[in-house]
Protein backbone atom coordinates (compact mmCIF):
# COMPACT_ATOMS: atom_id res chain seq x y z
CA UNK A 1 0.00 0.00 0.00
CA UNK A 2 1.21 3.14 -1.24
CA UNK A 3 1.55 6.00 1.85
CA UNK A 4 1.34 9.49 0.64
CA UNK A 5 3.91 11.85 2.71
CA UNK A 6 0.63 14.12 3.28
CA UNK A 7 -1.84 11.38 4.56
CA UNK A 8 -0.96 8.70 7.19
CA UNK A 9 -3.03 6.12 5.44
CA UNK A 10 -4.37 3.46 7.94
CA UNK A 11 -6.71 1.37 6.04
CA UNK A 12 -8.44 -0.23 8.47
CA UNK A 13 -9.46 3.28 9.81
CA UNK A 14 -13.20 4.23 9.08
CA UNK A 15 -14.04 7.56 7.54
CA UNK A 16 -14.72 10.23 10.67
CA UNK A 17 -18.17 11.32 10.84
CA UNK A 18 -19.42 14.99 11.15
CA UNK A 19 -23.03 16.17 11.97
CA UNK A 20 -23.10 19.49 10.71
CA UNK A 21 -26.71 21.86 10.42
CA UNK A 22 -27.48 25.48 10.49
CA UNK A 23 -29.68 24.69 13.78
CA UNK A 24 -28.40 22.64 16.92
CA UNK A 25 -27.54 19.22 14.81
CA UNK A 26 -30.01 17.08 16.78
CA UNK A 27 -31.95 15.66 13.51
CA UNK A 28 -28.55 15.05 11.62
CA UNK A 29 -26.89 13.06 15.01
CA UNK A 30 -30.42 10.76 14.78
CA UNK A 31 -30.44 10.40 11.26
CA UNK A 32 -26.87 9.48 11.27
CA UNK A 33 -26.28 7.69 14.21
CA UNK A 34 -30.11 5.57 13.39
CA UNK A 35 -27.66 4.74 10.27
CA UNK A 36 -24.34 4.38 11.60
CA UNK A 37 -25.96 1.11 13.78
CA UNK A 38 -26.36 -0.97 11.12
CA UNK A 39 -22.48 -1.04 10.64
CA UNK A 40 -20.38 -2.92 12.95
CA UNK A 41 -17.43 -0.86 13.16
CA UNK A 42 -17.41 -0.75 16.95
CA UNK A 43 -16.59 2.71 17.67
CA UNK A 44 -16.87 6.02 14.28
CA UNK A 45 -14.88 9.21 15.04
CA UNK A 46 -17.86 11.35 15.39
CA UNK A 47 -17.58 15.17 16.19
CA UNK A 48 -21.02 17.79 15.41
CA UNK A 49 -20.71 21.16 14.17
CA UNK A 50 -23.68 22.96 14.64
CA UNK A 51 -25.43 26.50 14.17
CA UNK A 52 -23.21 26.74 10.68
CA UNK A 53 -25.60 28.93 9.03
CA UNK A 54 -23.65 31.43 6.64
CA UNK A 55 -21.13 30.66 3.61
CA UNK A 56 -18.16 31.62 5.63
CA UNK A 57 -19.28 29.23 8.48
CA UNK A 58 -19.43 26.65 6.12
CA UNK A 59 -15.99 27.36 4.83
CA UNK A 60 -14.73 27.07 8.42
CA UNK A 61 -16.29 23.80 9.07
CA UNK A 62 -15.23 22.18 5.79
CA UNK A 63 -11.37 23.11 6.62
CA UNK A 64 -11.91 20.96 9.98
CA UNK A 65 -13.73 18.20 8.43
CA UNK A 66 -11.21 17.96 5.19
CA UNK A 67 -8.55 18.20 7.96
CA UNK A 68 -10.22 15.10 9.79
CA UNK A 69 -10.22 13.27 6.47
CA UNK A 70 -6.31 13.99 5.26
CA UNK A 71 -5.55 13.13 8.76
CA UNK A 72 -7.24 9.57 8.65
CA UNK A 73 -6.38 9.33 5.08
CA UNK A 74 -10.29 8.42 4.50
CA UNK A 75 -12.73 10.74 2.77
CA UNK A 76 -15.08 12.05 5.54
CA UNK A 77 -19.02 11.22 5.80
CA UNK A 78 -20.72 14.46 6.80
CA UNK A 79 -24.40 13.96 7.63
CA UNK A 80 -25.97 17.32 6.57
CA UNK A 81 -29.43 18.98 8.27
CA UNK A 82 -28.43 22.48 6.59
CA UNK A 83 -31.09 24.67 5.27
CA UNK A 84 -29.48 27.53 4.39
CA UNK A 85 -28.55 27.76 0.82
CA UNK A 86 -25.41 29.42 1.20
CA UNK A 87 -24.08 27.18 3.38
CA UNK A 88 -25.30 24.40 2.14
CA UNK A 89 -23.27 24.89 -1.46
CA UNK A 90 -20.02 25.17 0.06
CA UNK A 91 -20.48 21.81 2.20
CA UNK A 92 -21.50 19.86 -0.79
CA UNK A 93 -18.37 21.21 -2.80
CA UNK A 94 -15.65 19.70 0.06
CA UNK A 95 -14.02 16.31 -0.38
CA UNK A 96 -16.68 14.36 1.47
CA UNK A 97 -19.57 11.88 0.71
CA UNK A 98 -22.20 14.72 1.69
CA UNK A 99 -25.30 12.86 2.71
CA UNK A 100 -28.23 15.60 2.95
CA UNK A 101 -31.92 15.04 4.78
CA UNK A 102 -32.70 17.94 2.77
CA UNK A 103 -31.58 17.07 -0.73
CA UNK A 104 -32.74 13.30 -0.30
CA UNK A 105 -36.77 13.71 0.54
CA UNK A 106 -37.51 17.90 0.20
CA UNK A 107 -37.86 17.57 -3.65
CA UNK A 108 -40.37 14.44 -3.22
CA UNK A 109 -42.48 16.50 -0.20
CA UNK A 110 -42.80 19.78 -2.38
CA UNK A 111 -44.43 17.63 -4.88
CA UNK A 112 -46.41 16.14 -2.72
CA UNK A 113 -47.63 19.04 -0.75
CA UNK A 114 -47.81 21.26 -3.46
CA UNK A 115 -45.85 23.71 -2.42
CA UNK A 116 -42.34 24.79 -2.09
CA UNK A 117 -40.58 24.49 0.44
CA UNK A 118 -39.44 27.73 3.19
CA UNK A 119 -35.53 27.43 3.64
CA UNK A 120 -36.04 28.56 7.28
CA UNK A 121 -33.35 27.64 9.99
CA UNK A 122 -33.42 25.63 13.08
CA UNK A 123 -37.22 25.00 12.92
CA UNK A 124 -36.72 21.47 14.28
CA UNK A 125 -35.63 22.21 17.30
CA UNK A 126 -36.03 25.68 18.22
CA UNK A 127 -39.55 27.27 19.35
CA UNK A 128 -41.32 26.85 15.97
CA UNK A 129 -44.56 26.20 17.65
CA UNK A 130 -44.63 28.17 20.79
CA UNK A 131 -47.64 26.26 22.55
CA UNK A 132 -46.26 22.86 21.62
CA UNK A 133 -42.74 23.71 22.95
CA UNK A 134 -44.51 25.33 26.21
CA UNK A 135 -46.96 22.77 27.11
CA UNK A 136 -43.46 20.18 26.86
CA UNK A 137 -41.82 22.42 28.74
CA UNK A 138 -45.10 22.02 31.20
CA UNK A 139 -44.80 18.22 31.02
CA UNK A 140 -41.30 18.35 32.20
CA UNK A 141 -42.34 20.02 35.06
CA UNK A 142 -45.36 17.82 35.73
CA UNK A 143 -43.09 14.59 35.62
CA UNK A 144 -40.46 16.05 37.80
CA UNK A 145 -43.05 17.02 40.45
CA UNK A 146 -44.47 13.51 40.13
CA UNK A 147 -41.69 11.73 40.34
CA UNK A 148 -41.50 8.69 42.97
CA UNK A 149 -44.58 9.54 44.40
CA UNK A 150 -43.64 12.81 45.67
CA UNK A 151 -47.04 14.75 45.14
CA UNK A 152 -49.80 12.81 44.42
CA UNK A 153 -52.09 15.67 44.15
CA UNK A 154 -52.76 16.54 40.60
CA UNK A 155 -52.92 12.92 39.55
CA UNK A 156 -55.98 13.85 37.52
CA UNK A 157 -53.77 16.33 35.35
CA UNK A 158 -51.64 12.79 34.51
CA UNK A 159 -51.75 11.10 31.68
CA UNK A 160 -49.82 7.87 32.83
CA UNK A 161 -48.85 6.80 36.28
CA UNK A 162 -45.78 4.86 35.96
CA UNK A 163 -45.59 2.45 38.81
CA UNK A 164 -43.06 0.03 40.33
CA UNK A 165 -40.90 -1.36 42.75
CA UNK A 166 -37.47 1.00 43.42
CA UNK A 167 -35.32 1.09 40.56
CA UNK A 168 -37.53 -0.92 37.49
CA UNK A 169 -36.94 2.58 35.99
CA UNK A 170 -39.45 4.88 36.77
CA UNK A 171 -38.14 7.97 36.77
CA UNK A 172 -36.26 7.63 33.70
CA UNK A 173 -39.08 6.93 31.20
CA UNK A 174 -41.47 9.26 33.33
CA UNK A 175 -39.33 12.28 32.04
CA UNK A 176 -38.51 10.79 28.69
CA UNK A 177 -42.01 10.80 27.95
CA UNK A 178 -42.51 14.23 29.06
CA UNK A 179 -39.45 15.85 27.18
CA UNK A 180 -39.58 14.03 24.04
CA UNK A 181 -43.30 13.64 23.71
CA UNK A 182 -45.08 16.35 25.88
CA UNK A 183 -46.87 13.74 28.25
CA UNK A 184 -48.29 14.49 31.53
CA UNK A 185 -46.44 11.42 33.01
CA UNK A 186 -46.19 10.91 37.07
CA UNK A 187 -45.02 7.58 38.66
CA UNK A 188 -45.55 6.42 41.76
CA UNK A 189 -43.30 3.42 43.87
CA UNK A 190 -44.82 -0.01 45.16
CA UNK A 191 -43.21 -0.52 48.44
CA UNK A 192 -43.66 -3.86 50.95
CA UNK A 193 -46.73 -1.85 52.62
CA UNK A 194 -48.46 -1.27 49.43
CA UNK A 195 -48.42 -4.89 47.76
CA UNK A 196 -49.32 -7.11 50.64
CA UNK A 197 -51.88 -9.79 48.85
CA UNK A 198 -54.54 -8.72 50.97
CA UNK A 199 -54.94 -4.57 50.36
CA UNK A 200 -55.93 -3.01 47.61
CA UNK A 201 -54.12 -0.79 45.47
CA UNK A 202 -52.24 2.02 46.96
CA UNK A 203 -54.93 4.85 48.03
CA UNK A 204 -53.36 7.85 46.03
CA UNK A 205 -53.88 5.53 43.26
CA UNK A 206 -57.02 3.95 43.10
CA UNK A 207 -58.94 6.64 41.71
CA UNK A 208 -57.07 6.72 38.59
CA UNK A 209 -56.32 2.71 37.75
CA UNK A 210 -57.06 3.30 34.26
CA UNK A 211 -53.63 5.10 34.31
CA UNK A 212 -51.51 3.19 35.38
CA UNK A 213 -48.68 1.02 33.73
CA UNK A 214 -46.75 -1.49 35.64
CA UNK A 215 -42.50 -1.89 35.05
CA UNK A 216 -41.16 -5.42 35.75
CA UNK A 217 -37.68 -6.21 35.48
CA UNK A 218 -35.80 -9.80 36.22
CA UNK A 219 -35.05 -10.55 39.99
CA UNK A 220 -31.57 -10.60 39.63
CA UNK A 221 -31.12 -7.47 37.21
CA UNK A 222 -32.80 -5.72 39.84
CA UNK A 223 -30.53 -6.96 42.80
CA UNK A 224 -27.47 -5.90 41.19
CA UNK A 225 -28.66 -2.61 40.40
CA UNK A 226 -29.84 -1.92 43.86
CA UNK A 227 -26.23 -3.65 44.76
CA UNK A 228 -24.61 -1.14 43.29
CA UNK A 229 -26.44 1.58 44.82
CA UNK A 230 -26.80 0.50 48.58
CA UNK A 231 -24.21 -2.66 48.55
CA UNK A 232 -24.99 -5.48 50.94
CA UNK A 233 -28.36 -4.21 51.63
CA UNK A 234 -31.51 -6.09 52.76
CA UNK A 235 -33.01 -3.65 50.19
CA UNK A 236 -30.59 -4.87 47.39
CA UNK A 237 -30.87 -8.87 48.76
CA UNK A 238 -32.61 -11.07 46.68
CA UNK A 239 -35.17 -12.43 48.52
CA UNK A 240 -36.03 -8.81 49.08
CA UNK A 241 -35.98 -8.10 45.57
CA UNK A 242 -38.16 -10.90 44.59
CA UNK A 243 -40.68 -10.42 47.38
CA UNK A 244 -41.30 -6.94 45.59
CA UNK A 245 -41.28 -8.25 42.36
CA UNK A 246 -43.32 -11.17 42.79
CA UNK A 247 -46.06 -8.98 44.54
CA UNK A 248 -45.76 -6.36 42.14
CA UNK A 249 -46.62 -8.42 39.84
CA UNK A 250 -49.70 -9.94 41.44
CA UNK A 251 -50.81 -6.77 41.76
CA UNK A 252 -50.62 -5.77 38.33
CA UNK A 253 -52.83 -8.79 37.40
CA UNK A 254 -55.18 -8.45 40.10
CA UNK A 255 -55.84 -5.31 38.97
CA UNK A 256 -55.71 -5.27 35.30
CA UNK A 257 -52.74 -2.92 34.97
CA UNK A 258 -50.70 -3.28 31.82
CA UNK A 259 -46.93 -3.53 32.41
CA UNK A 260 -44.11 -3.94 30.93
CA UNK A 261 -40.53 -5.96 31.34
CA UNK A 262 -38.10 -3.74 31.29
CA UNK A 263 -35.24 -5.89 31.66
CA UNK A 264 -33.75 -5.67 28.13
CA UNK A 265 -35.13 -2.84 26.85
CA UNK A 266 -34.16 0.94 26.35
CA UNK A 267 -36.04 3.95 27.79
CA UNK A 268 -36.85 4.87 24.31
CA UNK A 269 -38.40 0.98 23.95
CA UNK A 270 -40.51 1.54 27.31
CA UNK A 271 -41.70 5.24 26.57
CA UNK A 272 -42.72 3.96 22.84
CA UNK A 273 -44.32 0.43 24.02
CA UNK A 274 -45.95 2.96 26.64
CA UNK A 275 -47.54 5.65 24.64
CA UNK A 276 -48.75 2.59 22.21
CA UNK A 277 -49.97 0.50 24.55
CA UNK A 278 -52.13 3.47 26.49
CA UNK A 279 -53.28 5.56 23.72
CA UNK A 280 -50.77 8.24 23.97
CA UNK A 281 -49.72 8.62 20.54
CA UNK A 282 -50.85 11.09 18.04
CA UNK A 283 -54.61 9.20 17.55
CA UNK A 284 -55.18 8.38 14.25
CA UNK A 285 -57.94 10.97 13.70
CA UNK B 1 -64.21 19.07 -8.78
CA UNK B 2 -65.53 15.87 -9.01
CA UNK B 3 -66.10 14.05 -5.72
CA UNK B 4 -65.67 10.03 -6.23
CA UNK B 5 -68.27 8.57 -3.77
CA UNK B 6 -65.60 6.78 -2.19
CA UNK B 7 -63.23 9.82 -1.53
CA UNK B 8 -64.57 12.90 0.27
CA UNK B 9 -62.27 15.16 -1.74
CA UNK B 10 -60.84 17.83 0.86
CA UNK B 11 -58.85 19.44 -1.70
CA UNK B 12 -57.46 21.94 1.17
CA UNK B 13 -56.57 19.08 3.60
CA UNK B 14 -52.60 18.62 3.69
CA UNK B 15 -51.84 13.99 3.37
CA UNK B 16 -51.70 12.14 6.92
CA UNK B 17 -48.45 11.99 7.61
CA UNK B 18 -47.36 8.53 9.09
CA UNK B 19 -43.93 7.69 10.91
CA UNK B 20 -43.41 3.83 10.28
CA UNK B 21 -40.72 1.44 11.90
CA UNK B 22 -39.56 -1.62 13.03
CA UNK B 23 -38.32 0.08 15.92
CA UNK B 24 -39.20 2.83 18.07
CA UNK B 25 -40.11 4.92 15.36
CA UNK B 26 -38.14 7.86 17.01
CA UNK B 27 -36.08 8.50 14.02
CA UNK B 28 -38.68 8.96 12.13
CA UNK B 29 -40.24 11.40 13.80
CA UNK B 30 -37.59 13.26 14.53
CA UNK B 31 -36.83 12.92 10.58
CA UNK B 32 -40.18 13.51 9.77
CA UNK B 33 -40.75 16.33 11.93
CA UNK B 34 -37.60 18.14 10.61
CA UNK B 35 -38.61 17.87 6.86
CA UNK B 36 -42.03 18.78 7.88
CA UNK B 37 -41.36 22.16 9.85
CA UNK B 38 -40.37 23.56 6.48
CA UNK B 39 -43.66 23.52 5.47
CA UNK B 40 -46.00 25.74 7.21
CA UNK B 41 -49.08 24.11 6.36
CA UNK B 42 -50.20 24.81 10.44
CA UNK B 43 -50.49 21.22 11.55
CA UNK B 44 -50.17 18.01 9.78
CA UNK B 45 -52.35 14.66 11.41
CA UNK B 46 -49.42 12.34 12.36
CA UNK B 47 -49.79 9.20 13.67
CA UNK B 48 -46.48 6.74 14.51
CA UNK B 49 -46.67 3.21 13.95
CA UNK B 50 -43.75 1.45 15.56
CA UNK B 51 -42.51 -2.46 16.24
CA UNK B 52 -43.62 -3.13 12.24
CA UNK B 53 -41.06 -5.81 12.38
CA UNK B 54 -42.84 -8.42 9.92
CA UNK B 55 -44.56 -8.77 6.66
CA UNK B 56 -47.73 -9.33 8.58
CA UNK B 57 -47.55 -6.59 11.08
CA UNK B 58 -46.80 -4.44 7.85
CA UNK B 59 -50.14 -5.20 5.95
CA UNK B 60 -51.98 -4.19 9.01
CA UNK B 61 -50.01 -0.91 9.11
CA UNK B 62 -50.54 -0.40 5.58
CA UNK B 63 -54.44 -0.83 5.88
CA UNK B 64 -54.39 1.49 8.67
CA UNK B 65 -52.01 3.97 6.77
CA UNK B 66 -54.28 3.24 3.41
CA UNK B 67 -57.82 4.29 5.13
CA UNK B 68 -56.33 7.18 6.46
CA UNK B 69 -55.69 8.18 3.07
CA UNK B 70 -59.22 7.22 1.35
CA UNK B 71 -60.29 9.04 4.23
CA UNK B 72 -58.25 12.62 3.62
CA UNK B 73 -58.90 11.78 0.04
CA UNK B 74 -55.31 12.32 0.10
CA UNK B 75 -51.74 10.24 -0.86
CA UNK B 76 -50.30 9.47 2.63
CA UNK B 77 -47.10 10.15 3.46
CA UNK B 78 -45.00 7.51 5.10
CA UNK B 79 -41.47 8.19 6.71
CA UNK B 80 -39.96 4.54 7.07
CA UNK B 81 -36.93 3.76 9.48
CA UNK B 82 -37.91 0.18 8.68
CA UNK B 83 -34.44 -1.82 8.34
CA UNK B 84 -36.60 -5.39 8.06
CA UNK B 85 -36.96 -6.68 4.49
CA UNK B 86 -39.83 -8.28 4.80
CA UNK B 87 -41.88 -5.31 6.35
CA UNK B 88 -40.54 -3.06 4.12
CA UNK B 89 -41.41 -4.79 0.58
CA UNK B 90 -44.91 -5.24 1.78
CA UNK B 91 -44.68 -0.67 3.17
CA UNK B 92 -43.06 0.04 -0.65
CA UNK B 93 -46.28 -1.41 -2.30
CA UNK B 94 -48.66 0.63 -0.71
CA UNK B 95 -50.31 3.57 -2.37
CA UNK B 96 -48.43 6.10 -0.20
CA UNK B 97 -45.80 8.88 -0.69
CA UNK B 98 -42.95 5.93 1.09
CA UNK B 99 -39.80 8.02 1.88
CA UNK B 100 -37.69 5.88 3.02
CA UNK B 101 -34.28 6.51 5.31
CA UNK B 102 -32.33 3.59 4.46
CA UNK B 103 -33.13 3.37 0.83
CA UNK B 104 -31.87 6.80 0.67
CA UNK B 105 -29.06 6.64 2.34
CA UNK B 106 -27.76 3.17 3.10
CA UNK B 107 -26.00 2.27 -0.05
CA UNK B 108 -23.91 5.29 -0.44
CA UNK B 109 -22.95 4.01 3.43
CA UNK B 110 -22.23 0.37 2.39
CA UNK B 111 -20.04 2.28 -0.68
CA UNK B 112 -17.92 5.06 1.48
CA UNK B 113 -17.66 2.08 4.22
CA UNK B 114 -16.67 -0.88 1.73
CA UNK B 115 -19.22 -3.37 3.49
CA UNK B 116 -22.51 -4.47 3.37
CA UNK B 117 -25.15 -2.97 6.42
CA UNK B 118 -26.17 -5.93 9.02
CA UNK B 119 -29.58 -5.00 8.29
CA UNK B 120 -30.31 -5.26 12.27
CA UNK B 121 -33.79 -4.06 13.32
CA UNK B 122 -34.58 -1.68 16.42
CA UNK B 123 -30.32 -0.84 17.08
CA UNK B 124 -31.46 2.83 16.91
CA UNK B 125 -32.84 3.45 19.90
CA UNK B 126 -32.27 0.17 21.87
CA UNK B 127 -29.46 -1.19 23.83
CA UNK B 128 -27.08 -1.93 21.12
CA UNK B 129 -23.98 -0.29 23.24
CA UNK B 130 -24.90 -1.31 26.46
CA UNK B 131 -21.75 0.74 27.71
CA UNK B 132 -23.30 3.51 26.44
CA UNK B 133 -26.38 2.82 27.41
CA UNK B 134 -25.34 2.37 31.49
CA UNK B 135 -23.58 6.04 31.30
CA UNK B 136 -26.60 7.68 29.77
CA UNK B 137 -28.55 6.72 32.97
CA UNK B 138 -26.42 7.31 35.04
CA UNK B 139 -25.69 10.77 33.55
CA UNK B 140 -29.71 11.26 34.01
CA UNK B 141 -29.37 9.90 37.73
CA UNK B 142 -26.57 12.37 38.02
CA UNK B 143 -28.56 15.29 36.68
CA UNK B 144 -31.76 14.16 38.28
CA UNK B 145 -29.84 14.24 42.18
CA UNK B 146 -27.78 17.45 41.48
CA UNK B 147 -30.77 19.08 40.43
CA UNK B 148 -31.21 22.80 41.85
CA UNK B 149 -28.45 22.90 44.39
CA UNK B 150 -30.10 19.46 45.67
CA UNK B 151 -26.79 17.85 46.51
CA UNK B 152 -23.47 19.56 45.99
CA UNK B 153 -21.11 16.72 47.23
CA UNK B 154 -20.12 15.50 43.72
CA UNK B 155 -19.55 18.40 41.76
CA UNK B 156 -15.85 17.08 41.05
CA UNK B 157 -17.98 14.53 38.65
CA UNK B 158 -20.02 17.54 37.05
CA UNK B 159 -18.68 18.07 33.56
CA UNK B 160 -20.89 21.38 33.79
CA UNK B 161 -22.51 23.30 36.15
CA UNK B 162 -25.40 25.18 34.60
CA UNK B 163 -26.35 28.42 37.42
CA UNK B 164 -28.95 30.97 36.70
CA UNK B 165 -32.16 32.72 39.05
CA UNK B 166 -34.74 31.02 39.68
CA UNK B 167 -36.87 29.92 36.55
CA UNK B 168 -34.17 30.69 33.86
CA UNK B 169 -34.53 26.96 32.66
CA UNK B 170 -31.57 24.95 34.61
CA UNK B 171 -33.70 21.71 35.00
CA UNK B 172 -34.79 20.71 31.51
CA UNK B 173 -31.47 21.89 29.99
CA UNK B 174 -29.29 19.85 32.30
CA UNK B 175 -31.84 17.03 32.35
CA UNK B 176 -31.50 17.35 28.49
CA UNK B 177 -27.86 17.23 27.98
CA UNK B 178 -27.91 14.23 30.53
CA UNK B 179 -30.56 12.66 28.32
CA UNK B 180 -29.67 13.26 24.96
CA UNK B 181 -25.63 13.51 25.12
CA UNK B 182 -24.72 11.37 28.75
CA UNK B 183 -23.38 14.42 30.24
CA UNK B 184 -23.30 14.66 34.01
CA UNK B 185 -24.94 18.35 34.39
CA UNK B 186 -25.41 19.47 37.62
CA UNK B 187 -27.60 22.99 38.44
CA UNK B 188 -27.21 25.12 41.18
CA UNK B 189 -29.92 28.26 41.61
CA UNK B 190 -28.21 31.83 42.29
CA UNK B 191 -30.21 33.31 44.98
CA UNK B 192 -29.98 37.26 46.30
CA UNK B 193 -27.80 35.98 48.96
CA UNK B 194 -25.14 34.59 46.80
CA UNK B 195 -25.42 37.19 44.14
CA UNK B 196 -24.10 40.62 46.52
CA UNK B 197 -21.69 42.15 44.78
CA UNK B 198 -19.36 42.29 47.87
CA UNK B 199 -19.35 38.52 48.17
CA UNK B 200 -17.76 35.86 45.95
CA UNK B 201 -18.84 32.81 44.46
CA UNK B 202 -20.72 30.64 46.39
CA UNK B 203 -18.84 28.62 48.50
CA UNK B 204 -20.18 25.53 46.81
CA UNK B 205 -19.22 26.51 43.57
CA UNK B 206 -16.01 27.97 43.87
CA UNK B 207 -13.67 24.65 43.40
CA UNK B 208 -15.25 24.98 40.29
CA UNK B 209 -15.33 27.72 38.93
CA UNK B 210 -14.00 26.42 34.92
CA UNK B 211 -17.13 23.99 34.80
CA UNK B 212 -19.90 26.39 35.30
CA UNK B 213 -22.63 28.34 32.86
CA UNK B 214 -24.85 30.73 32.96
CA UNK B 215 -28.10 31.48 32.14
CA UNK B 216 -29.73 34.58 31.47
CA UNK B 217 -33.65 35.47 30.41
CA UNK B 218 -35.38 38.94 30.18
CA UNK B 219 -36.37 40.42 33.56
CA UNK B 220 -40.69 40.78 31.44
CA UNK B 221 -40.02 37.00 30.33
CA UNK B 222 -39.06 35.84 33.62
CA UNK B 223 -41.53 38.07 35.38
CA UNK B 224 -44.16 36.22 33.49
CA UNK B 225 -43.08 32.95 34.19
CA UNK B 226 -42.65 33.10 38.13
CA UNK B 227 -46.20 34.95 38.16
CA UNK B 228 -47.41 31.92 36.73
CA UNK B 229 -46.03 29.90 39.51
CA UNK B 230 -46.90 32.77 42.11
CA UNK B 231 -49.48 34.94 41.30
CA UNK B 232 -48.69 38.53 42.64
CA UNK B 233 -45.69 37.81 44.50
CA UNK B 234 -42.92 39.68 45.40
CA UNK B 235 -40.60 36.47 43.67
CA UNK B 236 -42.47 37.65 41.08
CA UNK B 237 -42.20 41.48 41.30
CA UNK B 238 -40.28 43.48 38.21
CA UNK B 239 -37.77 44.64 41.35
CA UNK B 240 -36.97 41.41 42.33
CA UNK B 241 -36.44 39.45 39.08
CA UNK B 242 -34.72 42.57 37.44
CA UNK B 243 -32.40 42.44 40.93
CA UNK B 244 -31.62 38.85 40.56
CA UNK B 245 -30.93 39.02 36.66
CA UNK B 246 -28.53 41.72 37.46
CA UNK B 247 -26.42 40.76 39.96
CA UNK B 248 -26.46 37.22 38.15
CA UNK B 249 -25.14 38.87 35.20
CA UNK B 250 -22.67 41.06 37.18
CA UNK B 251 -21.24 37.46 38.80
CA UNK B 252 -21.02 36.07 35.44
CA UNK B 253 -18.95 38.84 34.17
CA UNK B 254 -16.85 39.19 37.49
CA UNK B 255 -15.90 35.62 37.62
CA UNK B 256 -15.75 34.73 33.58
CA UNK B 257 -18.45 32.25 33.29
CA UNK B 258 -19.56 31.89 29.82
CA UNK B 259 -23.66 32.73 29.61
CA UNK B 260 -26.40 32.18 27.13
CA UNK B 261 -29.61 34.74 26.93
CA UNK B 262 -32.30 31.95 26.85
CA UNK B 263 -34.94 34.24 26.71
CA UNK B 264 -35.99 33.07 22.73
CA UNK B 265 -33.79 29.53 22.85
CA UNK B 266 -35.07 25.98 23.11
CA UNK B 267 -34.11 23.48 25.32
CA UNK B 268 -32.52 21.94 22.36
CA UNK B 269 -30.87 25.01 21.73
CA UNK B 270 -29.55 25.84 24.94
CA UNK B 271 -28.44 22.19 25.54
CA UNK B 272 -26.30 22.57 21.95
CA UNK B 273 -24.41 26.28 22.83
CA UNK B 274 -23.32 24.64 25.76
CA UNK B 275 -22.27 21.56 24.71
CA UNK B 276 -20.35 23.82 21.99
CA UNK B 277 -18.90 26.61 24.45
CA UNK B 278 -17.80 23.73 27.28
CA UNK B 279 -16.43 21.70 24.69
CA UNK B 280 -18.29 18.86 25.79
CA UNK B 281 -19.12 17.77 21.98
CA UNK B 282 -17.26 14.78 20.97
CA UNK B 283 -13.88 16.18 20.71
CA UNK B 284 -12.34 16.22 17.17
CA UNK B 285 -9.57 13.76 17.86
Amino acid sequence: MIIDEHTMQQPDQPPPIFFVSDGTGITAETLGSSLLTQFDEGHFAESTLPFINTAAKAREALATVEAAGRESGTRPIVFSTTVNDDARTVLREGNVLFLDLFDAFLGQLETALSKPSSHRVGRAHGIADADAYQSRIEAMNYALAHDDGLATRGYEQAQVIVVAPSRCGKTPVSIYMAMQFGVFAANYPLTDDDETDTRGLPQALEPYRDKLYGLWVEPHQLRVIRDSRRRGSRYASIDQVSAELGAAQRLYNRFSVPWADSTHKSIEELATLIMQQKNLRHAIF
